[in-house]
């Protein structure tokens, strides 16, 4: 999308005019917030609970903003302009603290928070949700924070190369033994017909997608207990699978060099899948 | 400064001509690193240490980056360019991985990083360098590779605005009730004329001052042992004091509400103080 329309600061124009001053916060210090929303077909996906959580991010780092009512009209707005109306699209949203003369404190006077929305074609791989695809364990090395969803990704980012080096797909965090979630997903294990997830904390992102899968499992009465998956049990599991918005759910058929399950994902998986199809169906 | 020049992707421009692209993985994902190199009277003090940590900081993260020969150079000529060479300035380095569509993974062509480099005056605190400052301390949140200096400071801007909020000049982290570093500092604490500091690993920064006030307590002949100072040992330090590329040494008087040696910086501290100026007259 070379003539691509974004919204900056207050204007919807092409994303090649946008400048980003070297005194945003947000590239100096990561002093920022981000949110991916998924629309289908015009349909924005669970975009309250988005801007809920987009709140609470802003929040907990003392972000002023208080314009959320306008986000759904610039993300409609945004579709429409770059004819994404009748596509499988994402709406990418960032806020940083804004710009001023570098300090670590915050700035000593009242500045807007650059606000950066834009609308892509999904990146969307039908092929590993069908298949499953290949995850390998790495060492959570985050800060303490992991519940908001700032721009301070470098350990994700280092997690996630270290999978596509190692021909996987996603990096599957593991914290003091603990499975905490995925490099830029929310992790799941299913063992004797019960669902597993790692509890809502400071440890991992408050996953929409995870939370959906929550109900959806209700849905299906498949019981599900909020507890970690310990990294030695991970071999043991009768499925494994990841969440997330642009991910949806994907079956892991193989965690480091071990297939789960002949590497065939697993029923409960794809009973979840089918779960989440009809949501996204009646939408 | 209005017209300031900078250094940026091979060009000395006006700064209010940069522009960072939105896509720029500094921008995105704190997917980058810096340094901050003080120059006194147009002599760049420790440059080449600065460099090693940089080329240490750019190894760790795997970003390509070879010119560092051109790095000196860069440096004088934007201390002229912008009429800094007779002052006490502040140089300051940032490179990202560079410009691509946003994926999690590194990009999957070859791309250069982003360089910017700045001359700025110092922001130089003789105050509190002569009377002394108070901190606090926080809780120690970071991620578990603080040897790395990037730009994912979130942690520490977030830390260094609780201490302003305290009226305190800087953050102490403490992890596991170890003292670890400050939030743009690394610390010292005397006691029973001995110099306690944290060894140096991933959780702190191998601050290039620390590294210098470890050479000048040898000179001086003052016993250092490198060990984390216990939280609860903060109060009954007979000197605390902090040391980075700005704030040279500065004395500690108050540790949240306590005050150490009656609000007095300490022997040990005035006597790796005038150590330090010695080195710099030196120059």
């Amino acid at each position: 999308m070379e003539d691509q329309i974004v919204y900056f600061n207050g204007n919807f124009i092409p994303k090649s005019q946008v400048v980003i001053s070297p005194d945003d916060r947000g590239f100096l210090f990561s002093d920022g917030v981000y949110e991916v929303i998924r629309s289908y077909n015009g349909k924005l996906f669970l975009f309250d609970k988005h801007i809920e959580r987009l709140k609470y991010s802003l929040k907990e780092i003392r972000i002023d903003f208080d314009a959320f009512n306008y986000l759904k009209e610039i993300s409609f707005k945004l579709l429409e302009m770059n004819n994404l109306i009748d596509a499988d699209a994402v709406i990418y949203i960032q806020m940083t603290r804004g710009v001023f003369k570098r300090m670590h404190q915050f700035p000593t006077e009242k500045i807007p928070p650059t606000v950066y929305i834009t609308a892509n074609y999904t990146r969307y791989y039908p092929d590993e949700i069908e298949k499953g695809i290949k995850v390998i364990t790495v060492k959570d090395l985050r800060w303490e924070r992991c519940d908001i969803k700032t721009t301070a990704l470098l350990a994700n980012i280092l997690a996630q190369q270290e999978a596509r080096d190692a021909n996987a797909i996603e990096a599957i965090f593991v914290k003091n033994g603990l499975v905490t979630e995925g490099s830029h997903t929310g992790v799941f294990g299913v063992k004797d017909d019960k669902v597993l997830t790692h509890p809502q904390n400071n440890k991992v992102l408050p996953s929409i997608t995870r939370e959906l899968v929550l109900q959806l499992a209700k849905i299906c009465q498949i019981p599900v207990k909020e507890v970690p998956i310990y990294e030695n049990q991970l071999y043991s599991l009768d499925e494994f699978f990841v969440v997330g918005t642009s991910t949806e759910i994907t079956p892991v058929i193989q965690i480091n060099n071990c297939l789960l399950n002949n590497g065939i994902p697993g029923k409960i998986t794809r009973l979840l899948q089918a779960e989440f199809k009809k949501t996204i169906e009646k939408l």
